[in-house]
């Protein structure tokens, strides 16, 4: 079976880059332009206009689930088209809905997410360790039986994760522990691209953390968080990944907002929007493809 | 402001009892009787039936979202259809979500959660702290603005989540550290009835464990979780609770299964059914009350 990662590593490498589109819809910030009769309405627009412009340019798209959620049944039915439009565009998608439950309830999540007839069917969702291994053990199932992919929350970017995800066990990062408990889950999911669909995140802007992961987890495919408008630069954000002649693979680099909402572009219409949603993309890609 | 804390410590003592009781759809388990013409449908009476038993003889109910959200739209519609029903039955209702995101992205959560025009109005979710202060600070913020409660998820009652809780941080247990670090936000959601709204889970199957959490948050209320179906006895549940002459306060002890699924239910009828599910429900009152 062709896997999760087999699609993204060699889509990457097709591309060259390693940039994945954070879906994130902030209402105040969409372009006039894309006003609809409703919030779902706007959203809906937008993205799409967006999915048509990055089509071609990225290999991987992550729609944020609680920002749509927020918009209650009309906001997930528009969640549900954008993932289909990604989908048939040819993009893959990962949820960001950070799950994780147990027993008869992951496994509820998991059917719901990462199998063809599920409520939203994407290609990988990130789900919490919290709960431990039983947590994760039913995407993992669900993954294997599909070739989709699971991204486990590992190592997260922001202040309080950095209090949080570091705190000592024995003299190791909590993360760490967390990264070397998905061995198992690693080799199960392992590909024929060389990458395995059991992910896990990182912080761009804890590049040395990346690198204690990725001795925990040779072949984990990453989802590199904190990149861009967060603060993270592209040095930090490719660390643990491999460069190669086609570019970095073995992860993903997350941005949303900076590539969604560049300077000037709430108030441009028809092609400047485009060609401002154009070159913030080209900028990523440039700044990912420069280190 | 009469707070979720306020209004859940009155109700039990009016009842004398602490038990919540956890709606989780299994198809597999509804009786014959309520079947529709799919699966929310199903879902739906089912649960709208229990209630109705249900409705003067708990304070709380805790729906399940991901067993709705295998469904798709229509089940969530059936959840916020439940939600509504609960609560115009003077039922208080716990969204058991275990959401856990940071900034716009939990705030986003927050406001469909917990706030009188979210997508599905609630008493009070869980959340889940793996991502630091910074995922929990929202919700408080939200909470702390409509009364409403926060049930971090501290130590459960899964197996996976004894080895990953229990991590020794320089020789306390993980789910301690938690436990520790929710001090200030137990204060700022304290009711006047002796309560915070910053709630917390733990496991019936650890009272050792309970009495610790109960050390660090001697005003939070306790989500006890593993009673009944997945193992843990009463006096295991009540661990940390005070005793008062109206019955054990200070937390809820959840039972799902147990009570829902009585054995023989499944094949019984009309009032059969709900002499069965009530005696089922007598049994897990009776069971608390007599520790």
């Amino acid at each position: 079976m062709v896997t999760f990662a087999d699609r993204l590593s060699t889509r990457t490498r097709e591309l060259g880059h390693p940039l994945c589109l954070g879906l994130d819809p902030y209402l105040e910030r969409i372009p006039e332009m894309f006003r609809g009769r409703n919030e779902p309405a706007t959203v809906r627009s937008f993205l799409l206009a967006v999915l048509e412009l990055a089509r071609e340019r990225v290999a991987i798209v992550k729609p944020q689930i609680s920002l749509f959620e927020r918009m209650g049944i009309g906001g997930l039915e528009v969640l549900a088209e954008l993932i289909e439009q990604a989908r048939s565009h040819g993009l893959l998608v990962l949820l960001d809905a950070k799950r994780g439950d147990i027993g008869h309830t992951a496994m509820g999540y998991a059917q719901a997410y990462l199998s063809p007839n599920g409520f939203l069917d994407v290609d990988a969702v990130t789900v919490s360790p919290y709960m431990g291994r039983d947590a994760i053990e039913p995407f993992v199932e669900v993954a294997a039986a599909h070739g989709r992919g699971v991204v486990v929350l590992v190592r997260n970017s922001n202040p309080g994760a950095d209090r949080f995800q570091t705190l000592s066990i024995d003299g190791r990062p909590l993360f760490e522990v967390v990264a070397c408990s998905l061995a198992g889950f690693e080799a199960r999911l392992m590909g024929g691209e060389g990458w395995s669909s059991l992910a896990v995140t990182t912080s761009a802007l804890a590049p040395d953390d990346s690198i204690r992961i990725r001795r925990c987890l040779p072949h984990a495919l990453f989802l590199v968080l904190g990149y861009g408008a967060q603060g993270g630069g592209a040095r930090g954000a490719v660390a643990g990944l491999e460069r190669t002649p086609a570019g970095y693979e073995g992860g993903v680099v997350n941005s949303s907002r900076g590539v969604l909402y560049p300077p000037g572009a709430i108030s441009a219409r028809g092609s400047d929007w485009e060609m401002a949603l154009s070159a913030a993309l080209s900028r990523a890609i440039h700044d990912l493809q420069g280190v």
